[in-house]
């Protein structure tokens, strides 16, 4: 049966290390699969087990996964007793975290070697069958483009001239592609999204999903536009104001970052509604908020004989609790796809994310229908498990 | 051309005299068709023009539909200008509202052999090809259970004796099936939901649809339950509050219409999810909010390792603005599946209802794909519009 | 230096066992006194220090402080270290915790007789200069009257033959009284409010004062009322819903006794707009919120010219971390209130009660002022800490 | 009797329209005073009535009001008759609309002297015992200190000299002081707030209050406040997003002039708490909310044992409304201080601003007691409405 592995770009930060405790928690099954889509009832049982996945990654930051793990587990995010527990598997993946990439960290031809070195190195030590690598760092400022993103020749050629020109996650999509593994962009960042990328990953037979996984406010939009939409009702204003603490919230202080997540934001609404509408979402650093996330959202909208109505919402979650067992879905799904033969991007994963690549469709369920067809698809064909698997899988708890 | 009739049962209530202005509107030219489900950008173009309809209906009230209209308009629910600008076609629709049934009105055998006349008679008098009756009066208690209910012939056997066992929303579709008219129970009266008279519209090879027009808060819910059962997050609590004014809000201040009307607002959410959850749903009369509707609801749900989050929406709607439209939508569906031969209950509807017949489907999204299903089946076939019609249709405004 | 006692009926509750922690925390000077009205900056500083307060109480339960510490911790009520770093002080307290009464507790003569030797046993071991007992139990149904309730003679002649006529709360207040102890209900239920307990109040030389602890949406609703008033903005609707879980909530699933709280809740706003307004207060039990209670209002008001206007509130609160706080202002305010002779009703204290005793005044901000008078009255004469305490309270954190 | 006139600088805005309106209105009788503060109930009877009000004012538009009336009523501001009905008053008042003076509107000199004209030519033609000057045009970008704002004999040296260094809000209070005419300063607007202009104001010997009506968000935070201040519930955050449509929030499209106002804006809770809190409120400009205003504040903080806790308000208000009675009341207090000698700022008046002048107090009930005690004292003296007045008015509505 094929190990897996997951190797996360960002592997110190909330979302990892709730990956990676989450991970273990699911494997020793003292906590139910919740937020897992791929393990709803009646969801396509193809995925390798939360047993086989093997965890590493990059991160520029020293601090312990179960250091983290304690923090996170003060904050309510992680179940007090978890950290401790877990200690063992915390530590394996602990051991396979290396230095990340950071701008300014010296001539990317020779970063990405390293970067390849180390995802080729965790492939072999463990024996994985495949790697997945699923980038939760910060989120960056958009990206200047260049000629050189256009066509993948020109890129080689400049990065072997010494330049410094792909941002951070493109440069691990880069790695990632080179050292043939699948890719995830988990944020908002450019990551794959360059056609010289994605020229890459076809060349290199991987596969890839993105951008910026829809865990809040977002998905909530995505599910209600498609009803206005429906029911023929015009809306005429959609306002946010999502507040934000803990670390996406400090970077996303950052007037350059929070360009990118609130472009990212309002793809959902028009692109349902095929057409724009007033208001804008603005995203504020509070850092009392924590772990935890607020956002408002208020709309407007005209009915028959344009009568004027409104609707608001307020969603206050945790994003690292919805985001971790998303990636361990994405991780789990790309690794099959990749596993079945496919290459360059999969619109089918869209129901994920905020800015989905190769595809259009920003309707929840539309999305959701796209994905339960994808993963029968994915069904045929040799079972990941090998053949005494869904026994013991079936005693699993399912949300 | 076929021409179709719409009999309200309930005629001059706010809903109805709704129906009435915008279906005038719409003919004019004079309104876009905003919250006609039917009349979206891609919908199969397959039901007769608004100009083919003509109206009338039962009531047991006198005030003209000009009088009511003019109230409407008052309270926001009607352009101001309108009333006046369209009072002829109110004038023609008030012509034809014939005396309703109330209990206690007389022995029902013979009320309903009143009732069928007026039906037969309106279809008469304007050589209607078909006649869709349409509950839209005030919701009437949970009714009481009786054997009689069971079987046509032992209905008809205890109506034949004099007895007076219906509830009014039933004596209408039993009338309605009898004068050979399709039925829309758009309240959460009984209506057509007794085997008796399910057995009456197959045999009178009728089709009926129903119940309780899913227009504001249940819109919203059975949008958002399916979100959360998708992503594996598991609800916790659906709490609701729903202040109403208006005339709906006096009829739900009697304490047994308001139970028939929260039984069929728990179901959306228990519907989808597969779980009881905890919480309830109440109905306050606020006459303060006139016509206008605010709605309250508080969820709480489960995340990855446990992490607990919440949800809540404010809706603030006009329900008569948001029925109207949807009961010209069902009438025109009615009446073209009974010109395609259906009988009987039609599932296919259920994304306009609360408490749909004859299916289990809860969530939107899946119920709007079957809607739209329904309408390419009902769209093969003659053309309700004859062959000339398509061109002039495609000038008028669409949502 | 005098030292005070605070006997809490229902000393096993959420709300006693987070004043026993709280208290115990306070002392140990590990915790800022958040809160705490009268450790505001500025609050005439007339009161005696936490460290001068012991703990006792009644109970019908037993499982043991420390264990309930332990469970609030869990909910998050309570920090994780504090129940084993104040497990001194929990098992002092513990050890103080007396057999409560509760209806069907036997002839009421003899249980008062022993709920009185509890207290004065109490006063005795521990050389008190004042007890002052605070009801914190559940809330009681509304009351049936009698006509023994009006005269102390004629209660003291029933209580002698053998009569079980008072509700427990009202037991525990004629206890008190008659061990010359002052007494809060911090409930909705009767206790102190009858007028032959006002005569016994009397004759004894104490003071009381309640009722029903203004801790959340009542407290916001006090505040907002007045605005509008000044404003000359006529509200016209004021609804709410009150999601509760943890005991309160339990307790209140019970119609009679939520009757209690939701006549005392809607209070508020006719006392201070001096005019009845639609709507009315909905409490639900919602297990799912454990220890907070989440609580919506929504206000309809009218302005120049008619033109109406909405208000809308969600208050998400933790009861007993809002309570216990206000538990021991009072107790210290009513001791000191006691030791300056102050005996019968107080209603300097209504800023604290949604229901307060002896005063008709609803408005927080007019109730605040009074009880800063009140507490410069208090603080003339000898302070309650001597000659040295000054210095050594400025170094405590204030809130 | 005396005559009482009242000059609005921003004649033809949408306050100023429903000024106009409103006052006509209250002087027919046939609207009651909501949302007059010196109408309450109790309030000291001390101001001229509104029959004795005569209006005109300054502008740069040339719509007439009716036309303006009218198209508020369209909005729902003004109810469907009164601009017909009360077409009289209007013409009266439009009649006495002179040109406004907008940057780059010539020689400042020459400007003030015409606007001085204006006044005493009103005042004259009138026989007005005191004119009022009150700014409601549109908010200005804040201005940029010169130092010939320090002093009133620079100031007017450099006026002589040809300079334009005035925004036009202080040019009015220049003119209107120069006049001898109190000022109210509505807008966030630097209008009086110059030294230069407080010693022309002292020297003229009149009266002038401001700044920024406090209508709709930052009056319910200066109401909450000090609930958690005097609860000691320590405020962690507070943000807030405003939605505006209207001319008021196409103003504030322009980022310069939001500055203003979001700085008036974040002073209420700052300076009630004592403290900094994080977050910050936003202002939106939304078309489609058209007169109406959407207000969301999110506020979390911390309470006893440090447990967190959150409270949200929605606000939806139309700030016209709000505005137009606040205008009459502040009119007439100015105009009593006025004849009562009063001179320079008037901080008794707080109550009425988001930023009042000359006052550090914030908290609204406190600004109330003080407004209360001001109207107390201006009662003292001459009645303004002679000997006969009382009576009469007592037979006005209240609200």
């Amino acid at each position: 049966m094929p190990t897996i592995g997951v190797w996360l770009a960002g592997a110190r930060g909330s979302v990892a290390t709730t990956v990676a405790v989450g991970a273990a928690a699911l494997k020793a099954g003292i906590s139910p699969p919740l937020g897992c889509v791929t393990e709803v009832r009646g969801f396509p049982d193809v995925l390798v087990p939360f047993a086989d996945l093997v965890f590493g990654g990059h991160d520029i930051a020293g601090t312990s996964l179960r250091k983290r793990a304690e923090r996170l587990s003060e904050a309510g995010v992680i179940p007090a007793p978890l950290p401790s527990l877990l200690a063992q598997d915390l530590a394996a993946a602990d051991a396979e975290i290396r230095p990340g990439y950071a701008p300014g960290g010296g001539v990317q031809a020779a970063a990405a070697a390293r970067l390849i070195g180390d995802l080729t190195g965790f492939r072999d030590r463990h024996g994985l069958a495949r790697v997945v690598v699923v980038n939760v760092s910060s989120t960056e400022p958009p990206v200047v483009w260049r000629p050189e993103f256009e066509c993948l020749a020109d890129l080689e050629k400049a990065l072997a001239s010494g330049a410094e020109i792909l941002p951070p996650s493109s440069l691990y999509a880069y790695a990632a592609f080179h050292a043939g593994c699948g890719y995830v962009e988990f944020t908002p960042s450019t990551g794959p999204a360059l056609p010289a990328l994605a020229e890459l990953a076809l060349r290199a037979g991987v596969p890839y999903a993105g951008r910026d996984g829809k865990t809040g406010e977002t998905l909530v939009k995505s599910t209600l536009a498609p009803m206005f939409a429906g029911r023929a009702l015009r809306v005429r204003s959609w306002s946010g104001l999502n507040l934000l603490g803990g670390g996406d919230g400090a970077t996303l202080a950052d007037p350059a970052a929070r360009t990118s997540k609130e472009i990212s934001k309002d793809r959902a609404v028009t692109g349902v509604l095929g057409q724009g509408v007033e208001g804008r979402t603005h995203i504020d650093y509070v850092p009392d908020l924590g772990e935890w996330k607020t956002a408002w959202d208020h709309v407007t909208f005209e009915g028959f004989l344009g009568v004027r109505m409104a609707f608001q919402f307020t969603w206050q979650g945790c994003d690292s609790a919805l985001a971790a067992p998303l990636v361990l879905d994405l991780a789990r799904l790309v690794a099959r796809a990749h596993e079945k033969g496919r290459r360059g991007p999969l619109p089918e994963l869209g129901y994920f994310f905020k800015d989905p690549l190769a595809t259009d469709e920003h309707g929840l369920a539309a999305q959701y229908a796209r994905l339960r067809a994808f993963a029968e698809e994915l069904s045929s064909g040799p079972s990941p498990r090998g053949g005494s698997a869904p026994a013991a899988r079936s005693a699993s708890p399912r949300a």
